[in-house]
C-alpha cells in the first residue's frame, strides 16, 4: 500500500490543521517590524508540520472532542520547532533550508539569536495561558533536555569513540523528545493521563527512527531527496549510527579510515566511507533499526482504541520509514 | 556621602545573597559534562549580581520573611541574565566580558547559543516549580519584551533619525525589564500586591538612568571603569542618547558628521564626534536625564514603608548615578 500524506495522514484532521496554522501566525505578534519579518519568514517556510499534525491527531486518538487547546498547544509546538531550527542555521552557518534562505543568511546572526529566543519567549508565554501546571513543567523539562541533546551532539563532534549509546541520548534529545512533547500534551490536555505513556513511546520511538533513517540519508540520499548534500554529517565529523555501526563490523584500514573520518571531519574519504557502511552492513543494521523503532512506536500508540486517528499516527510512521525502502 | 557597595547595600541581605548564589550553581545541573563547564564558567563570570540582589531587598523591603522561594527566584533572574549575555556575547562577537574570555571564545558560537537556550530553558523550569500562575505570566511576557527590545536596537542600528522615544523604548528592554521582573517577582511572591507597582516603577526608572549612564560613560570612560572601549557604540553606529542629543543641539557640519558616523559606524571620526557631544550639551542633558530618572526611581520606592531594604534599594539607585558625577 501507497500511503499519501494528505490522504492518509492530516485528512482526518485538516480543518484543525487549518485553523492552528492560522493560530500561528495570530500568536505571532510583535511592535517591532524586524521581530515580525524574521519570524513570519521563519515560520513560513516550514515543512510539512509534521509535530503539529501528531499532536492533533494525538488529541483525536484520545478522544478529545474540541481541540481549541489542542490546535493552540500544536501551533505552540511548531514555534518552538522553529526557534530551534533558527538558531540550528546559526550554530551551523546553513545558508539554505527547504531551499529557502535561512534567517541568517536573509538577515544575520544577530537577528536570528534574538529572534529564536522571542520565539522561545513567547512559546512559553502562549504556553502559560494554557493554564496546565502539569503540560508547563513537562515543557520546561522537555526544552532543557532538548538543548542538552543539542550540546550532547556539539561534545561528540570529532569523537570516533562516540557508543550507540550516546548516540540515542543525541537522537532523543535533538529529535524525538519534541515528537514526545507534541503527544504528551495532547493527552494531558485531553484529560486522558491514561494514554500519556503509550503516545510519548509512539513519539520516542517514532522520532528515533526518523532521525536514524535521517543519517541513512546522509550517506545514501541525493540533494533532491532530502535538501540537505550526501557526506553533510561527515564533514562535520558527526559519529552518526551508519558510522557507529561500520566501525563495529570492520577492522584494519577500513576501520582506521572511519575513525579518522570522524577525528577530522571532510569529505575528501567520502566515497571510502560510503563503500565502507555498505560493504560492512552498517546501513542493513541501520535499516534493521529504525523498523525496530518503527514497530514498537506502532505497538505503543496500538495500545490506544482503534480510530482513523490512530491508523494515521500508524500511516505516518509507516511513511516516515518508506523513505529508506 | 559615599556609598558602599557591600556595606550599604548588599549587607542588609547578605545571609540570603551567599545561599542564593549556592542555589544558582545547584540550580544548574546537567548530565551532559559541556553544558555543565560552559554554564558554570558563564554564571562565575557574573558581576556583582545586581539583580538577584535587588530581588532580595525588594521583598524584605515588602515584609517577606522567609526569603526561600526569593532566593530561588533571584537565581533564575541571574540566570536569565547570563543567558542574554551569552547570546550578545555571540551576537557582539565579544571575546572578553569582564576580563575573562566569552563563552563563544573559549569554545565556540555553536556551544554559546546551545548553552544559552539551555539556560532560558532552565530558568522556566525552576520558575514553574515556584507554582505561582501570575509570576510565570509576568516572566514569559517579559522574556518576550527583552527579547525584542534587543532586536529594536538592532533594527536601529545605523539609524540616524532614531528617536528619544524609541531609544526609551530600546533600553526599557534590553536592561530595565529584567530588572522590573526582579522586583515585581519579590511582591507577587511576597504576597503584598500593593507594592508590585511601585517596585515595577522603581526598577523601570532605575534601569533607564542605569544604561543612560552606560551609554554616556561609552562617549567619557576608559577601558578600568567599564570593561568595554570608549567608543564602541559608535563603532557600532549605535543611536544612543548622547548621539540623540547632539543631534538635537547642532546643525550644519557637526550635525551632518553625527549623523554619518550613526550610517556608517565605525571610529574614524571618533574625537570630533567627543567634541561635539560635549560642546553641544548633550552628555548635560544625558545626566540631567538619567538623574531624573534616579529621582523618579526614589519616589517610586518610597511608597514602600520605611526599612533598611528599602534605603539600600535608595543606595543602589544612587551609586549607580555616583558613577557619571
Amino acid at each position: 500500500m501507497t500511503i499519501d500524506f494528505k490522504q492518509d495522514i492530516l485528512a482526518p484532521v485538516a480543518h484543525d490543521f487549518a485553523a492552528m496554522d492560522t493560530f500561528i501566525n495570530e500568536g505571532i505578534t510583535s511592535k517591532v517590524a524586524l521581530v515580525m519579518a524574521v519570524s513570519k519568514h521563519v515560520v513560513e517556510a516550514g515543512g510539512k508540520r509534521m509535530r503539529p499534525i501528531m499532536c492533533l491527531l494525538a488529541a483525536k486518538a484520545c478522544g478529545a472532542d474540541d481541540l481549541e487547546r489542542h490546535r493552540k498547544l500544536a501551533a505552540i509546538i511548531e514555534m518552538l520547532h522553529t526557534a530551534t531550527l533558527v538558531h540550528d542555521d546559526v550554530v551551523d552557518e546553513s545558508n539554505l533550508r527547504r531551499g529557502r534562505p535561512t534567517a541568517n543568511a536573509t538577515w544575520n546572526n544577530q537577528t536570528a539569536v534574538l529572534v529564536g529566543d522571542f520565539l522561545i519567549s513567547r512559546a512559553f508565554d502562549l504556553l502559560v495561558d494554557l493554564d496546565s501546571k502539569v503540560l508547563l513543567k513537562d515543557f520546561s523539562t522537555g526544552t532543557c533536555e532538548i538543548a542538552e541533546g543539542e550540546v550532547l551532539q556539539l561534545q561528540a563532534q570529532h569523537q570516533p569513540d562516540t557508543t550507540e549509546e550516546t548516540y540515542l541520548s543525541i537522537i532523543h534529545g535533538k529529535t524525538s523528545r519534541l515528537f514526545e512533547l507534541a503527544t504528551e500534551g495532547a493527552a494531558i490536555l485531553s484529560g486522558t493521563e491514561q494514554y500519556r505513556e503509550p503516545l510519548r513511546l509512539f513519539a520516542g520511538h517514532f522520532g528515533n527512527a526518523f532521525q536514524i533513517i535521517d543519517d541513512i540519508l546522509d550517506y545514501t540520499s541525493d540533494a533532491d531527496t532530502l535538501g540537505k548534500n550526501i557526506g553533510d554529517d561527515l564533514m562535520e565529523g558527526k559519529p552518526t549510527l551508519p558510522l557507529i555501526a561500520a566501525m563495529k563490523n570492520t577492522s584494519g584500514t577500513d576501520f582506521d579510515l572511519v575513525r579518522k573520518s570522524i577525528a577530522t571531519g571532510g569529505t575528501e574519504h567520502l566515497s571510502d566511507v560510503i563503500r565502507i557502511v555498505n560493504a560492512s552492513g552498517a546501513l542493513d543494521y541501520c535499516r534493521q533499526r529504525a523498523t525496530e523503532e518503527t514497530e514498537a512506536a506502532i505497538a505503543a500508540v496500538n495500545q490506544l482504541p482503534d480510530s482513523e486517528y490512530r491508523q494515521a499516527l500508524i500511516n505516518l510512521a509507516k511513511l516516515a520509514l518508506h523513505r529508506i525502502q
